[in-house]
């Protein structure tokens, strides 16, 4: 690496080639300093091409160097080629990006409990509540504004957003990472009725969240009536986000914003929720399902599935099913046509 | 009450019996040390089963006990026999859950504004902002982070969660109970067009929250316009659910979590809405209403009705709907098929 | 203006009509000391009628004096005249409104970081976080919890409510109003697969808020994986709306409340988005568009168009297809008899 005379930081496109494993063409001593779109690049950017959908912009764009797949290698550009662009450029990304700050150690102007634990180069900004006898792993960062209830345990290199809060005795894995004004282990919603009104059931369970989630802004998260309610590892949680309590959400699942889900429903691994549904409690999502956005499920689906539609249906029926609404008005029309002539027919059979 | 060898807090069956007013099958002696569900409980813990539908793990739990309706009382283990078990198990896992720290007095490391006036036995942690002539009811608490405003009232034994925000002037009842990063009094969405954009409509009225209510974790609450908006005694709302400027939430209404209602409706008492619902504005919903998940709501509903669907229809309607659409694609071959041997016919006829 | 006897602003209407530019009826001199609704308003108060629908509500009002349209200039009260009575009302009650608090500077109990510069007049309540190099505009106001990240620019008279988050490097405009709990430049939803699971991919654009824009409660506005995320000037946003990173709002847009926009969608001038829409990702939303409650969009809109539905159709088509699926059980009635008719009239033919 070195830096320009700007003191911009710059790369060797063939030092980026090596980075992400990629084949060069062209010059490889060809000096570049960031990555951006095609529309956006400059003469000194990379950019990338993810199919032929976008080989008429790759034409146009002013990028000095192009990430692109093996069917487009013959783009008359420096190139990057790759079975997988998209990831070759979030890796020079995130080589780009800016690194993050050094340990900030633990600020004066932070409230730390008694008997906490804390693990190596940690960073506790100002504002920050941390309860007593919380736990931080190696290189944690808790942003301005974070509140950490007793007895929480937050592993290695997690970084918590400003204004989050994770309430007590929950606990949260290695190199997770929670968004802004999240709220991890807010009582469950649950009440009994005792005749006169609602009794408020307590809710004594944690949250408990695994290695490598990340969780959106906004988000909320319910603490279990009893035991957990379960994020496990690699899942991906969007923003504004309902996860109600004693959910589980399986390994490498992706909820998409807005998504509600409702008490002690199981998500498989690997699942996908697009936008804004939702789940009613107690079901079970198989792994790999898709769901489509806006989709209402109320009842289990087996693994693999994909539906959409509210209430939910095969994404295949559901596209039928929207193509004969768009056309219902005819459809009425051709039965009262139907029934004129029909009417005709029997007339004419009985005179 | 004896504390077992190991510190945990045990009670006889037969006392857990009296706390719930229930009847007692076999040893009141035997002694209980918490409550778990079904399949997670121990042998010295107590379940309970609400219905005949859960027989068959019933006769498979390791539960030293069980709490069980008159039906299943030849159930072969100890028994706490109530005509409500799901009372009966919220209040013996009230007995069991942690009690609630003492009160901590006011942090030194909280803002506290002029001429407060603070009941007794208030607990305000560190970080809380308080603003000048806010009154706090006894036993409040006010957790990490909360932004109480201007001359807000709050009753006796209400607690905030961490980072809620209650904006001047609101009131707060007792016993209420609002969760993590809400926001109750912000402004009401109402802008008057100019010609040659929008003219914001200052909201100066306030929230009223009464006794018993309780909010869940990120909503959002607007002021009114002018006069209030209203949630009544005893409602109880979940997460991420929008209540806009001049609503009225009325007694005991249960508001699911992601529902959104517009400005100046009114809700009647003991109304169900479930989660996704969304109601536009100016519109009255009667008593003791149900609203089905993801509906849209844009007209009036008398009291006692259930609703489902977008736009909402009755919910009997919306079943029979639901059916018919998932095989509309079979109704449209019908029709294509009866036109068909129509013309047959009709063809026959002619000739 | 004059405070009457117990401290009461008060006003003359003639003083007020001037104020709006309307035509004075009756009595110039009459004293009036507030705004209210029709039901609600005393005799020393004025209100407003928008139009005929409520003229019944003027004759009973007992407001000392009415904003009307010309066409209810005949109604018997001391009157204003104006052609948008909405707007008078508007501009009256923010002349009656609660002034805002005198400029506070900047308390001793926030955390101000390094190389900031702060305009005139500006507002820091306790507990802000403002961070590294943040730059302030004057009359700035930032309510307690507020956290402001590094290298963030806020322009002069914008106000920011409490518990906000405000990442690094985000632009905010002049007179910009941002609600409690709002989150401004959270990492947008991006990942690559690699094989094993999911490569973060940086999200290092930012957010820029224009002018006169004011973003609702617990929003979520992520900022652009490059470039920027970018609301322009005037649009307002409700509260819990969710916009993705790389999303572009147009002018003087409205969008209500729990509305879903995902990433690289952008949104036309004077587009209406009704509460709880959701919009995939990519799409162009022409001017002037508007879209009914609970939409979805999967495609991109022409400016100018009304529509509704999930997925959504015309808004004209919506409301025909509405009628008709209010009567599926009835068409699928009809077929039903038809079917039996023809298999009638076919036996008949053939024997």
């Amino acid at each position: 690496m070195r830096n320009g005379k700007d003191g911009i930081v710059e790369r060797t496109l063939g030092e980026l080639a090596r980075l992400v494993g990629g084949e060069l063409r062209g010059d490889s001593e060809l000096r570049i300093s960031g990555v951006a779109g095609l529309e956006e690049a400059k003469t000194n950017e990379i950019s990338f091409v993810v199919g032929p959908k976008y080989v008429g912009k790759a034409h146009e764009t002013k990028a000095g160097a192009l990430i692109v797949p093996p069917k487009l290698k013959s783009l008359n550009k420096p190139l990057i080629i790759t079975d997988n662009p998209y990831l070759a450029f979030a890796k020079i990304l995130t080589f780009f990006a800016p690194k993050p700050h050094p340990p900030l150690g633990v600020s004066s102007e932070a409230h730390i409990g008694a008997e906490v634990k804390l693990g190596d180069s940690v960073s506790i900004q100002p504002n920050v509540y941390l309860g007593d006898c919380a736990v931080l792993g190696d290189r944690v960062t808790l942003h301005g504004g974070v509140y950490v209830g007793s007895e929480v345990c937050i592993g290695d290199d997690s970084i918590v957003y400003p204004n989050v809060t994770i309430l007590d005795r929950c606990i949260i894995g290695n190199r997770v990472i929670i968004h802004s004004g999240s709220v991890v282990g807010s009582d469950g919603f649950g009440f009994a009725e005792d005749g006169s009104g609602y009794f408020k059931i307590p809710q004594i369970g944690i949250v408990q969240i695994d290695d490598d989630v990340e969780i959106g802004a906004n988000c909320t998260i319910d603490r279990a009536t009893m035991g957990k309610t379960w994020i496990q590892r690699g899942a991906k949680i969007d923003n504004l986000v309902q996860i109600a309590h004693n959910v589980v959400v399986g390994e490498d699942s992706i909820i998409i914003a807005q998504v509600g889900i409702s008490g002690s429903t199981k998500i498989g691994k690997n699942v996908i929720l697009a936008g804004q549904v939702g789940i009613t409690g107690h079901l079970e999502i198989g792994d790999d399902v898709r769901v489509g956005a806006q989709s209402g499920i109320a009842k289990s689906i087996p693994s693999g599935q994909t539906v959409s539609g509210s209430p939910a249906i095969s994404h295949r029926d559901w596209l039928k099913n929207c193509q004969i609404l768009s056309r219902l008005p005819e459809l009425r029309k051709k039965i009262i046509s139907l029934e004129k002539r029909l009417a005709e027919i029997e007339q004419a059979i009985s005179s």
